[in-house]
């Protein structure tokens, strides 16, 4: 089952590591560690292999990927002998990413990218497409009545105004063109009622939201271990520090707001209540592609007697996130295939702020995404 | 159901916190924080109360029971004012707890115990006994060709030489005389072939070992987090820190190196492998009853990148230990009084070095302790 | 040499946690643990004992200084046994702390306070009276054109509007009493040139500003030791949670600014350069009057390779200022006999912030500090 | 002033890093970080420059430099485009890395050393030479009394049994030669009364032990501001993880033992008083020559107030070495030039076991350090 994948953001750190990644393990020259797909518990004879994917995709910025994958090799986000050994793949791929389309009415730079997505479909004889968002993440959207309903965002997006963020401008072109739609970002993505319709209307799966790759996603383990002991947390508070693109973007307190709260959302649900703390992202420059976060908690175990863990994980972001966007792509296209439509709660597992009203805690998230690709066929 | 709990090692910090807090509780004079039993997910209609608890039990130690609660109290591990209010019950309980029977056969020591347990339950018109060894850590038993069989076990335990380790004489003991067994130690225990036909004849149960109070609970969540992520775990390694009458023992190297093993094999289960790095046990007597523990654990991501997450648990053991050690007394209760006889794997959420061919990860053994008490009636 | 200790915020921790110390100084009670002028290299034989020490002070709030001396026990701040033992000393020295003045004009205020500063002295004999700041910490002051000439300065007192912050009403009251003035908080205090100009006119001392007591601390040390190693360091990232009342106000941005800028000048002061990142204070209620900072340094070693060092400080900062303010209460005073007048440079081992163009790196303090002393009569 | 650089153990991680770096330097490559010799305060125009500087040196391994800086590069330790653009530079500095004598007696491997000196020198032209240790840590030495005179060492050397550990035979080796020497390691080397004779005999100076590069280093700042503020330091605790080829020498215990405590010396002799707790040092292969070493420091404040700091440090030990090793090349010459004779203590900042009665805070040392340097003419 040949299958697209469209990134949103493909000449990004996640975007760029996932290209390499997909072609460097269809070439036999790495492992697909970080692959949860090819967890042994996870049934994965119904996805796409590796060597199924063709990707593309969209940015506002045209360095080739050959010297995006150059500097995260110089990074140390990914091997330089791979990059070395992929030029000619790495080139080809290059073909296929476009410029975002921009000008005109939102209506009609979504009617360019369905007809991107068409044509990439066609050039490639794809069975089908996933479009992930893994673009810089935005500003919180701005409300618009429109995102209420379908009618009326299609109404108004024949307007000079923007109604919509890129993000969902996106998702609404993939679900249009048929495409299933994941955010890999906070961004709103297909997050609105207007695009809730959209999907249902036109049968297809979306899934979302922000990778879980770092902080949350120790949070997600050691959560509901303080959970199940019963034990009471106190205070949670951590500091992010990071550099690289994301970083840049994140820097800027309105995206940071965003991305913030979702970190802490897991708290609150596996806790069932909401510790003292905040949990900030800075961004330094020095800091580069590999992110140190450190956490506190204070808790409190028996007769109320005071204890605290710290922790310090220094992760490679693109490293973490990559091998999710391929197991996204391929599990997504599955879903597709297997006439699943609307969000996927199931995969929970990936997202730090996962659609619907889902366990928060990792182990009972895994067992949903193994039921869930066992039930695909 | 009133319930017997005879703690072997009564005047030890781990036995006097429970003792505390057990009657805290039953006075409502604190919460059960720390108390899995209290769990809204866990079911416990059918365990006793905590005002069901009658303590009593062993030591080589004389000093009294409020005296080391007293010590307790000024080294911060429970609240003075709860000290200061339990007095009396605290000297109450301390007529129950005797000097270990020593000197003649060990055949003879053990008939001493088996009658003192009578004695007890009766005193105290008691439905049941459950003996809990949190006495100090013993060094490794030396093998003896007796523990194969109950048999044999029965003819050289009338030898004048010493045939089992302190820790498996008191559950010689406590099977005998009709009462479950629980090994909150590193120590041999009820883990012989012998004592497992005796706990079959005798028709009682019994769990172990070693309770999960600090690095191997995080451990259990940790590393499946790495496993079910497919992130490779290259080494890891720690260093525990320990003041505190454990501490002093643990220092033996001999007792030591039995808590450490059993500390890394929830990563051989969890992972599959067993990375580099090695676990250590540290006497530091100014650290007092507060544990530090430090782990760092180097792991590969996607590519072969490397990264890492270190982290240091400040914990008060015994503040960690007691709720534990009241639910399994309470549990266990239960589980003899639903018939229940030999190991009970289903316990491992409590123990780092559990009986049985058991799952490792901590979510999947809360689970199975949720489905077991469920299942009590 | 009978000196008096007028603390501006008697009530607070810091204040507090100094007077029980003092006392139990005196009393014999206790070690001079913390106390810098012990220090077998420091020559302290012209300055006052502790027994010669007399406070008083003025505070907002009104609680008993037993009461809070009994909450600071309570915290874990100050051992529980010494505030029992020294029950009537604290009452004593309650009787010489009093509300600040307020209402009227500052003029007026700063004339009450001169008042009660002369009571002070007379009532207890005293040679000399020093004045500390110890209050919360203000917003970083308004500027005010009389702030820059002590003519102008005495005219806008007599008007209406407040010219003055707090702190700098109380240095002006001070210094006009004839009182050295030390700044143990970031406000304002002294440091105005209208208020430098008096000190000169009144023939008195000054210091500050901002006790050294945790994390530029270290940072005192460490940044000499990277410049030293001609390490470079290319980020400093930090942050501070704290509970507590010193907390509460810090989480105003306004006063947490001064001081955040305040715990960074020593880096850039130190290195000959700013590297990257910020020092954050962040209010966490459970954490208490046990401060928990935490820094990462990235730094470059030959040929530019990256390394990193990361700590976690876990101080009581009450317990390491109070023997910080007797110090300076002691060589202040001493310094005031010795007629040295205007801004003590000498003194900057003490301060985070230290007044004039001095050394930051701690042990070169410390050597301007021992000559000091020295040269003290 | 062209100065010979002879490095035993030169295929060893530290040697070829600085040889690597001090060719970088000669070709303008790189900038001189961490090299302490051209700190602002550090007068060093009477020290050769990096273009006076030549290697050689001893080995027992044979892999070329070339592919010993390559494999330094690809474990990120020298940037790769140096080691590409030095290769004919290090290609020739491989023409005079000897394999170390051996066969006869050690007086006649001796004397073969002698000879390469003598040889190199001529061969270059050289004004004088400097022998520097970076071999592997050897086991603490087997005491003989030959070492207690030169006269009688001489005698011994004569037999087939071995008498000096190889550490020191190459020290009586270079000194016979008229070299200086230099211990980078905490092998005996110089460190025996015979080769103490021998160098007042010859009129050269030496100077060691054991580069301080990671945690002692720490210590040596942290150690004098506890001492410094009076606080009581009650434990330090500390493990280093190492991988590299060193790591695995000292996962030798009885090489570990002489590392371990030059690591804790700097304590006692800074705080005046050995706190409890230990350093460990354990080797964990996948470190790789980034060692990680966390420190756990507790101790007391004002009224015995507990409180704790732990450090996590992340070094590249080559990195941090090599600056280090060409600093003290230079400024051993110049000692030697200027004649200085027998042990340096001037030089106690390099080391962790420096030689003679020293300070061993590092502000102290550094001090000590500038004076020595800017004394050379
Ligand atoms: N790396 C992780 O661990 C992780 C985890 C969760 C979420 N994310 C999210 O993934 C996204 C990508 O992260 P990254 O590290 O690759 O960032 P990056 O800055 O390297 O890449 C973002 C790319 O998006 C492009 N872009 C910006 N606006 C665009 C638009 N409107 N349309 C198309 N392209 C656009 C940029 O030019 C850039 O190439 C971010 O939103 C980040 O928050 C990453
Ligand atoms: N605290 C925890 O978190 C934790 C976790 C797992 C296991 N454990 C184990 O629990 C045990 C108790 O820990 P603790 O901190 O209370 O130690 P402790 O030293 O305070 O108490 C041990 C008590 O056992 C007594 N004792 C020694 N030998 C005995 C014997 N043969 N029979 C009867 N009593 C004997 C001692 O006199 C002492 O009172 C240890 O073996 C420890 O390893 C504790
Ligand atoms: N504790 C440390 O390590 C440390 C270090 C450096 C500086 N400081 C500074 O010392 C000061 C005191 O710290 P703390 O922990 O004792 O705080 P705290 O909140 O416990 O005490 C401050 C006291 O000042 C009083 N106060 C407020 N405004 C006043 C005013 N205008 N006049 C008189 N009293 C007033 C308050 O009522 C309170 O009693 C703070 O400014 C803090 O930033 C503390
Ligand atoms: N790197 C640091 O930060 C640091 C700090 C202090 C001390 N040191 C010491 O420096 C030494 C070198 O460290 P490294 O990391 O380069 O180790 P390494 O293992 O990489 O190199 C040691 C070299 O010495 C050679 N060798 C062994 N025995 C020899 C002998 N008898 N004669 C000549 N050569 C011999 C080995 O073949 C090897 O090439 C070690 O003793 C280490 O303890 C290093
Ligand atoms: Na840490
Ligand atoms: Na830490």
């Amino acid at each position: 089952m040949r299958t697209g994948v469209w990134l949103v953001g493909a000449r990004g750190s996640v975007a760029v590591t996932s290209i390499v990644g997909a072609s460097a393990l269809r070439a036999g020259l790495t492992e697909p560690i970080g692959c949860v797909a090819e967890h042994p518990s996870i049934d994965n004879r119904a996805l796409p292999g590796f060597s199924d994917l063709v990707f593309g995709g969209y940015d506002i910025a045209t360095t080739s990927l050959v010297k995006r994958a150059e500097a995260l090799a110089a990074a140390g986000v990914v091997p330089g002998r791979l990059v070395a050994a992929l030029h000619s793949e790495l080139s080809t791929a290059d073909e296929d990413v476009k410029v975002l389309p921009h000008g005109g009415t939102q209506g009609q730079a979504a009617a360019a990218m369905v007809a991107d997505l068409q044509a990439f479909r066609e050039r490639h004889g794809l069975e089908r497409v996933v479009v992930v968002n893994v673009a810089s993440t935005e500003p919180a959207a701005v409300p618009h009545p429109a995102h209420a309903s379908l009618l009326q965002l299609r109404q108004a997006l024949e307007q000079a105004d923007a109604v919509l963020p890129a993000s969902s401008l996106a998702a609404f072109a993939a679900l249009n063109a048929g495409c299933a739609y994941v955010d890999f970002t906070p961004s709103t993505g297909a997050r609105l009622p207007a695009l809730h319709e959209l999907a249902l209307e036109k049968q297809v799966p979306y899934a979302g939201h922000d990778g879980k790759t770092g902080e949350t996603l120790l949070k997600s383990v050691l959560a509901p271990m303080f959970a199940m002991r019963q034990l009471r947390v106190r205070s949670w508070s951590g500091l992010n520090l990071l550099g690289g693109g994301d970083g840049a973007t994140l820097a800027d307190p309105a995206a940071n707001a965003a991305k913030s709260a979702s970190k802490q959302r897991v708290l609150g649900e596996t806790l069932g209540y909401v510790p003292d703390g905040h949990t900030r992202i800075e961004y330094v420059p020095d800091i580069g592609d590999f992110k140190t976060a450190w956490d506190l908690v204070t808790f409190a175990g028996f007769l109320g007697t005071s204890m605290r863990m710290e922790f310090t994980w220094h992760g490679c972001d693109s490293a973490l996130a990559a091998p999710l966007v391929l197991d996204l792509a391929r599990i997504v296209a599955a879903a597709h295939r297997n006439g699943r439509v609307g969000p996927l709660p199931e995969l929970a597992f990936f997202f730090k702020d996962p659609l619907g009203d889902v366990d928060h805690g990792l182990a009972a998230q895994f067992e949903a995404l193994a039921a869930f690709t066992a039930s695909l066929t």
